[in-house]
């Protein structure tokens, strides 16, 4: 093995690496088989009212097994809040959460203790940490986002008072876009032990001109690399994007007019609401892509520690379209991305 | 004006906005007809012999004026290193560096000062600071970019000792993706007073396996936020891409399997060289999408700060297709990345 | 109240503020009286063998009511790991822990819901944030320190495995540096009802030459910051320090010489291990200034939320001398400092 | 030269350590004899009017050579401001500027190119990076202060506009308390070619409550990091201090009364303007030791890099009292730091 050997860059860690944001930050930790998962999140302002109905409301939407569609893994997701809430306000102190793991099957996992399974973290985490917990893909599993959904339902309740709102959907499944069709689609891969890619378009509203910071910072840049940080997500476009790359630079532009109230405003939007890499009051508009799930049932060719092929059929519990979860943890990530930037941007001249 | 103030955030300003990376980092500076801009690279690793050729044909791979089909600005790209530096070779402290501007014609932009050129970053930065160097875009203007390559081109000398080589190439212009067609496009747009957009794609050779921070901070994660920040990019994606949406998961997994050598390897790349947001020691291959400048020629309806409508026809420098003088700057930009993560990474176990 | 409304920056939060260290960091949460304390331990290496048995007799040496010179309070400081540990060696992956709350009396605290105790956080925390968690301290309690043991705890197994060792002592109480004497001023002043200041000095052997950033991240700044972080530390200084005022350079400076084994050494350690912000190789000492602690049973002139003055006269548990306490938690943050400067120094040429 | 080989931990690099701050931050740059040292500001709120007597007065207070008791270099410590400043106003941009090296005299260094002097960075920097600028102490020389001050400067012009003054001077010369027989202790110094340690102290007016970041970045711990960054800082402390080590709780308690105007201020102030962690509207005050410069004319013992014992006597340019021109450096920082918890203080609940 000496090529792995060469290339094996040893044992680093996650450096600052389970932290996300500036100042509205959320560390997590937590693997899919541990005892539980959880987060700090640091930077909320003082004196926002926590509502736990809307945050469970939120761990509804992310949680599998409410849908045919989805793996039929029951997860009991209702985040234990252990800090920074005083009588159901926030006190600007961190607000430290867990979520216990339940119905854990290590055992559907076993057989895979020495398999590098197609396209997952199993062979990079081996060769990156020289150990890895292979129990339902450990820390690589989207058990994670959980966290993700529970911190950005905090981040939602300081963004709904700002009067900003974030919505995210399916807009794409292989190359159907029309509802029923993605449906179809869904079924009949589920049906075939197969997976498919799909597309995830989120818009968010009420956002004041200002948010995003030049160069390194940009607002799309920010969310771009917030997306991509998704299990499964291997693309991002925001404003006309990919789609409008037949188009000039006399049809893109959006030009500048005044409305009714005398406000500056655009006739169009193929910025996505974003100029200059900061946010320009328009509805901002961008789309994340889900490559299919690695994980299905069909027989898949592969290698076991020792290099040893061998042919594998994953049992475990797996999403044909992985995209279809991944609607809310969108909307989290959305959603933590905004508040940060606009903690960034409250400084007066 | 009411919402424009009501949505104001006012006058915040780039918070450590301006250095790009963890470890491996890039502070800039400087506006397009200020005195000079600059950068400042920390964490280039002691030991490192400077090649001032290889840096000088770099700037010259990005200076404008070069062809017919970029912009005529004459750009004295030479840059003055300060620091960080002794007798040749990197010494661990920081570098400093200063690109003096020349060759400015600010009164070519005396009659865009109140005026907001459609998506530009005119409007955003005037409502977000409250203040502009309207000069060129100031700290907004594609100049920036000559920073860019200057400490890419420092984080290639390192990682080129490493083995690790980055190549990028403009593949589609427009819906053209052949070579000729595109140089046809481009010359035509600029004939129209045009532009049109492109898509950049980049390889990155001889990785090692365990490059990118799990979670928050995967590889892709940070080369797309990469691209992302640099002007006019769109959209990114890596390995199959937006153009593998029809793909299933039995197709799209990469099957492992060993090599003449014993060394576990794959049987295709659509994971682009990226697994588990970790390189897995294969070609690591992404796009980066470049809108159509919002310079042209052409004449454009806009406004102007007391939002009364006017119609501008920009005479400036400008480019048909930004994308091309991109190439370099996604070569740079990847090399900061990688340069990053290699630091990153050194810790054994 | 118009000064305090004035000068009230009002309810800003913490920002990345419970987060310590840049590559091996601690984020912390919890208060006084909530559900539990935790921490994040993000930066441990992979492969580090956990042993709970030290862990546990860390945590038992900062626990209060183990001496009659202590307070009362009885907790059970045992952390629970919830992530990062497979099989009882470390992951990489980020290692999450609560510390449950026990014997809690929030009775002890009710009477002091509108008062503001002397040179306690009281006061700057309702302005700062605009409500409080008054309940023994909220997050300024010295129960926050518990976390840092813990987090401590897993940094000293990390450096004994690279032979570093870190010892800390009282040193001095009040005017006494006699063992016997402080011992007895402690008890006196508790008699008292009072409380009395005390210094804490640190030794840290075994460490190599190399650690401590140039300029802005000196080895000892960044041992400084974390005493000075500590509840109660108003002071640090290393090597002679304050001490050795008198000294003239002649002196103070430390000669080069060679040892046995041919190894360039000193002859003296002024320096207290670091020259440059950078270790020497010698044994590294500094110490840390604790100030008597605000709490005491002495009847108390103040004033409550309204301004109005009031005499208090705390009956809650406290000690006589924090420093006392403070050994462990003096360790625990050095660790922390030694283990993030060991991976920031871990870069090859 | 065994031990040597092993405790180095080889050619590790400064990581994000030339940059200070989290908002307001200085980045800065330059070696003693390169072509220049130089900084930038990033983080200076738009807006801010450019002083730019202020600044060179500033740059006056720390150069060398003003009186007998200081270097006899000459430097022309005249920053050029290279971007940030549109008209005369701060953009909301980074503010690089770069201050250039004169009157160097490298032939004063050439003799100790191969020579460890005591207690300075010439051997710890040798090993930790297996190179060094020598002519000088390079980045360790004092000269880097330079660019402390002229970034202090640009946060003074900020901070005055909100009211705040920072005010620094010599309190302490040996154990000399006494202005005149400080001066007189400092000739007899001199006229020994040697040197002798100091305080310094620093009182900063007008400070809002509420800056501060509770546990890990209290207020004093962040100015002790700062102050014991700058070279030859040896120790800090706040308020009552290391002297106040005899009194008790019940002396050193600062009572809470209302003022006349019926804000909540204290009777007394040992708590040095700063209470748990968070500045609460008193006077800041605190001190920074500083050693007697290594640099000395008496002649030393020493070994070179082979380890070979030498004798030396340098003569190039020192200071008797390095804590006598530390004094504007000490207000520099002291500004950077205060400008830094100001931005990081603006969040309304």
């Amino acid at each position: 093995m000496l090529r792995r050997i060469k290339n094996n860059v040893s044992a680093s860690k996650q450096q600052k690496m389970n932290t996300f944001g500036t100042l509205f930050t959320l560390t997590s930790f937590g693997e899919s088989h541990g005892p539980a998962i959880g987060g700090v999140v640091d930077g909320m302002p003082a004196g926002i009212k926590i509502d736990y109905d809307f945050i469970q409301s939120e761990m509804q939407r992310r949680r599998p097994g409410q849908s045919t569609l989805t793996t039929a893994r029951k997860e009991d997701d209702t985040p234990e809040f252990l800090s920074g809430i005083f009588e159901g306000i926030t006190t600007g102190a961190p607000i430290g959460f867990i979520i216990r793991n339940k119905d854990q099957r290590p055992s559907d996992y076993e057989n895979l203790k020495d398999v590098f399974r197609p396209s997952h973290a199993d062979f990079t985490y081996q060769q990156k940490y020289g150990i890895r917990d292979y129990r339902g893909g450990g820390r690589a599993s989207a058990r994670e986002t959980a966290v993700r959904v529970a911190a950005g339902a905090l981040a939602k309740l300081f963004l709904r008072e700002r009067g900003i709102h974030i919505q995210a959907r399916l807009v794409q499944v292989g190359n159907e876009k029309e509802p029923s069709r993605m449906e179809e689609l869904i079924k009949q891969t589920q049906a075939d032990g197969d997976s498919i890619g799909g597309i995830v378009g989120c818009t968010i509203q009420g956002c004041p001109v200002g948010l995003g910071e030049p160069v390194y910072n940009k607002l799309h840049s920010a969310l771009g690399a917030a997306m991509l940080s998704i299990n499964a997500c291997h693309g991002f476009d925001y404003g006309a994007g990919f789609e409008g790359i037949g188009m000039k630079g006399s049809e893109q532009n959006d030009a500048f007019t005044t409305d009714s109230e005398g406000n500056i405003t655009t006739l169009s939007n193929f910025s996505g609401g974003i100029q200059g890499g900061i946010s320009n009051g328009q509805e901002i508009c961008f789309r994340a892509l889900f490559k299919p799930t690695a994980t299905i049932s069909k027989k898949q060719q592969t290698v076991n520690k020792e290099g040893i092929p061998i042919s594998i059929s994953v049992t475990g519990r797996h999403d044909p379209c992985v995209a279809l979860r991944a609607v809310p943890v969108v909307e989290a990530m959305a959603a933590l991305v905004i508040a940060d930037f606009l903690l960034l941007s409250r400084n007066s001249k």
